[in-house]
């Protein structure tokens, strides 16, 4: 899963750097598709993904607000945290998980944990599609969103001699 | 693999499904965003998919025009050819396989078996996101990009007893 995760990782960090040339106003302002603007959707992107890593380990919900991170940096700032505990998480979260049941408070059926890890990877992947389609719309540039010439393929070779998850 | 695969063929025959309600017209009118208009992408996603699992087995390119299929219902019988010769091709290719190294007549650097099914699994998704801008602008109904709900938990549970991709 290391290599899905980078991958996600690297094309948002690519997006930030992209998007902090607009201003907050064009960042906040409502957009067709997706969650509404460009800030939200990048919220929602690092919350979602922390949100479902943490309730498949059986910890507690951690619900930021999206009220509190207002710009992009705010934004950042919060998807490196999230990222921070997620490789803490997930690094010691052996591949044997893959294919245990797992329970969320917020569903009535049991979920495969690699099925939920796949969820928050598209999911992501999703978001981006649409992350390109505005760009391309304000006329500035788009991150590829190729998975090759990442370095990936040694990230692939690596995790296949290691243990745990991330 | 094989859940990535089949979420990703669910979604698109359920795109194929909800844009089967447009004109020609406005299946080929060219869009901001992706390669251009929703016929096109649908093209692309088929096209890319089978010719990078073609390269990386060592067949010969096999190069589809897109000027040979102009409408939804031939672009899906594309489709659904295609998914007929990856499911035939990967059937036999065992997991082992992910991790060796492949060389493509179009790229001088080789790159590693899993990480080119990653890349056609991503292509997929990222494009999908651009359907679902295109299907708010035009107020149709939006397929949705959740990987659960689609019973591929039970499909990644009997893949971990499968040696083959799929």
């Amino acid at each position: 899963m290391k290599s899905w995760f980078e991958y996600n990782w690297q094309v948002r960090d690519e997006w930030f750097e992209v998007y902090s040339q607009l201003s907050t106003e064009e960042l906040i302002k409502e957009r067709t598709g997706g969650v509404g603007s460009i800030l939200k959707t990048f919220f929602h992107i690092a919350d979602v993904e922390l949100s479902w890593i943490r309730a498949i380990e059986g910890l507690e919900d951690w619900e930021p607000l999206y009220e509190d991170y207002q710009t992009l940096e705010a934004v950042k700032d919060l998807s490196d945290g999230c990222r921070k505990q997620i490789l803490g998480i997930l690094s010691n979260a052996d591949v044997s998980k893959e294919s245990t049941v797992v329970c969320v408070s917020w569903r009535n059926e049991p979920l495969v944990y690699g099925e939920v890890l796949r969820h928050v990877i598209a999911h992501e992947i999703h978001h981006i599609g649409q992350f390109s389609v505005w760009a391309k719309e304000l006329d500035i540039k788009r991150v590829s969103a190729n998975f090759m010439d990442r370095g990936l393929g040694q990230t692939l070779l690596q995790e296949k001699a290691n243990r745990t998850i991330l």
